[in-house]
């Protein structure tokens, strides 16, 4: 896939995002939600963290895009969690799934292994989640991956092609994956992993770029790039991981669809 | 109701709140709940997140207001809340109920229904959330409003009028209505409404303020021009969303009743 | 005991820290979960907050560090809190125990009880909240100690005493007590008390230092040093509470143990 493509519609889709301002509906972890609603106001959409029993799968049928992220999975969410996918999916609204910390843990894993069967639009993960869910390893130790992006590539693979998902694998390079297509992009900065959230909001710029266009491979690579784009901004006004959080959402609501395409990293 | 009157009782009324520390009890939502304990600390009053089914209905009693906010409405809270409210209603403790995201969601649309009828001492919503509180119309899409406040003040004087609480609409212009009288205030920044928890927090302050004092306009009038006023001194230094809140938090820390006074506008 | 020891010894953990990164498992309260794991980020520690029912119990076989947090302590969390400290205690994992706002509250008062018997590593709290576990009290108001840290010494000493725990008492001077030892520090800013979770994330940063040595007391000695040293560097770059929390991450990013040591303030 051309990379000068993908950039230039990066630059449509985010300047789509401002006009259209989606709803994403958050079912998400207690850890970051607040940091997960900020980055999606910064960046111009709308968060809405429905997530509990009775009221997560009407609201999907309101909703632009879907996040599902598997960070604290209490019992009123995991119960929430296939009402709100089963009415996206009635619906054709695209959604996420973040299997966090799964492999080492039975429950989540389960959890998992059930949502991913129901054909995620985005499989977002570390290279041992996405090896988890793909059944190819035992996961690592929470939310930490050990091993680099290149070695979930068989698996992304794998799940891209059995659930008609794209499968984006985070790390230093991000490799994102569809049933035929792979893009490689490597902006971003280390400090993102030191700020909790950092890899769970992504997800939710995920769905909100997801539930703008039809191809979710270039959904994915516009919020890809928008979001390590807007880090790299951070990190070089930024001295420690406090500021650059700030930096981070300062960032998040100036970038313009120029900046990312004069700057994404192809690698 | 004479606007200056006002503005120097809500100078009183902020001198008050530091040398009080009123202990406000927050029975909210999951995604704001960090960011309103700063808003809080950050003025000068102190704040607890008891919300647990026993607990919070003993913590009432302690606390000098209640928050009591939809946001996230699980189950375990959802049983809190009645316990809570009963306790505040029993001793005379003011507070405030913040109807979020009413409408669209049965679920908390009855709870919120139940709630109202044991007459708060605020309610705090958008024009949306105040007409569907008030059964004059079905809601907005999650926490945005799609209407302005105008739009709200009919439904806002039968709920004060019916359960005789004070109702702050918010919106470009805050309007404030008891069983008699209206105040508009149009101090603020459109940056509050890009930081998750702008909104829920002054929910919060409001139930500190009226803490304070019988006068629940008063109380209301003094939160929400402390609360805007500190956003417009927390805008003229920020460079986006991220660096906003951060200055706002200072801003509360460092406002003065003088500056509340010399600042409030009147719509 | 030597103050002199502790200082060295506290810069010689801090690199420990940094270079093996301890897991620490946080079963602590919603309102300061995002605010404790970027405590832990930002120092240098990995965070996880698997709290869940099924979950808590295996995942304290596999971190180095388990806090036990009573700020929100739901149903689900509650079930969830003796498996966690089962799993640690089997394995030899060192854990906290933090009992905020015990005393006033039963509910939370008696899980405290239950907790403690089963033998912390180390147990953390205000004056109140330790006089309340000892039995010596019936505790403060919400998070707030109305008196001052030495009046919870002979508690402690029973805590320490019974349980073969060291006990921190927090506050303006921090004492650390063991069964046989004692040692008084005060650095730290006030300014820490005016951000939720400015207490709790300490709890975390206990749990990390004590995952990597045999003695615990040291390890609270490198904890509280650390935290506390990094909050008055914070503080001097700070213009309120908000600008505070940021410029503290930043500097827990950035201490090293060259500036602990001589920083250090033995009461």
């Amino acid at each position: 896939m051309s990379v000068a493509l993908t950039e230039n519609y990066s630059a449509h889709l985010l300047a789509e995002l401002r006009r259209r301002e989606p709803l994403v509906q958050c079912v998400t972890n207690i850890v970051v939600s607040g940091f997960t609603a900020n980055v999606l106001l910064a960046l111009g959409a709308s968060a809405a963290m429905v997530d509990g029993d009775e009221e997560a799968g009407p609201f999907a049928g309101v909703a632009s895009g879907v996040l599902v992220n598997l960070g604290t999975p209490y019992r009123e969410q995991r119960e929430a969690m296939p009402h709100s996918v089963a009415k996206a999916n009635e619906q054709g609204t695209p959604w996420v799934l973040d299997p966090v910390a799964i492999g080492a843990l039975p429950l989540r894993t389960r959890l998992a292994f059930e949502l991913v069967a129901l054909r995620p639009t985005v499989v977002r993960g570390n290279p041992s989640e996405i090896m988890a869910l793909a059944g190819f390893g035992t996961g690592g130790r929470g939310v930490d991956s050990l091993s680099g992006p290149e070695t979930a590539v068989e698996a992304a693979h794998f799940l891209a092609s059995t659930y008609g998902c794209v499968v984006a694998i985070s790390g230093a390079v991000d490799i994102l994956i569809d049933g035929t297509r792979t893009v490689r992009l490597s902006n971003g900065h280390q400090l993102l992993t030191r700020v909790t959230g950092g890899g769970c909001a992504l997800g939710a710029v995920m769905a909100a770029f997801a539930g703008l266009d039809e191809d979710p491979l270039l959904a994915v690579c516009a919020a890809v790039s928008t979001y390590t784009i807007a880090a790299e901004i951070a990190a070089s006004r930024a001295h420690g991981p406090g500021s650059f959080a700030v930096e981070f959402l300062d960032a998040l609501a100036g970038i313009d669809g120029e900046t990312v395409a004069s700057r994404v990293v192809a690698a």
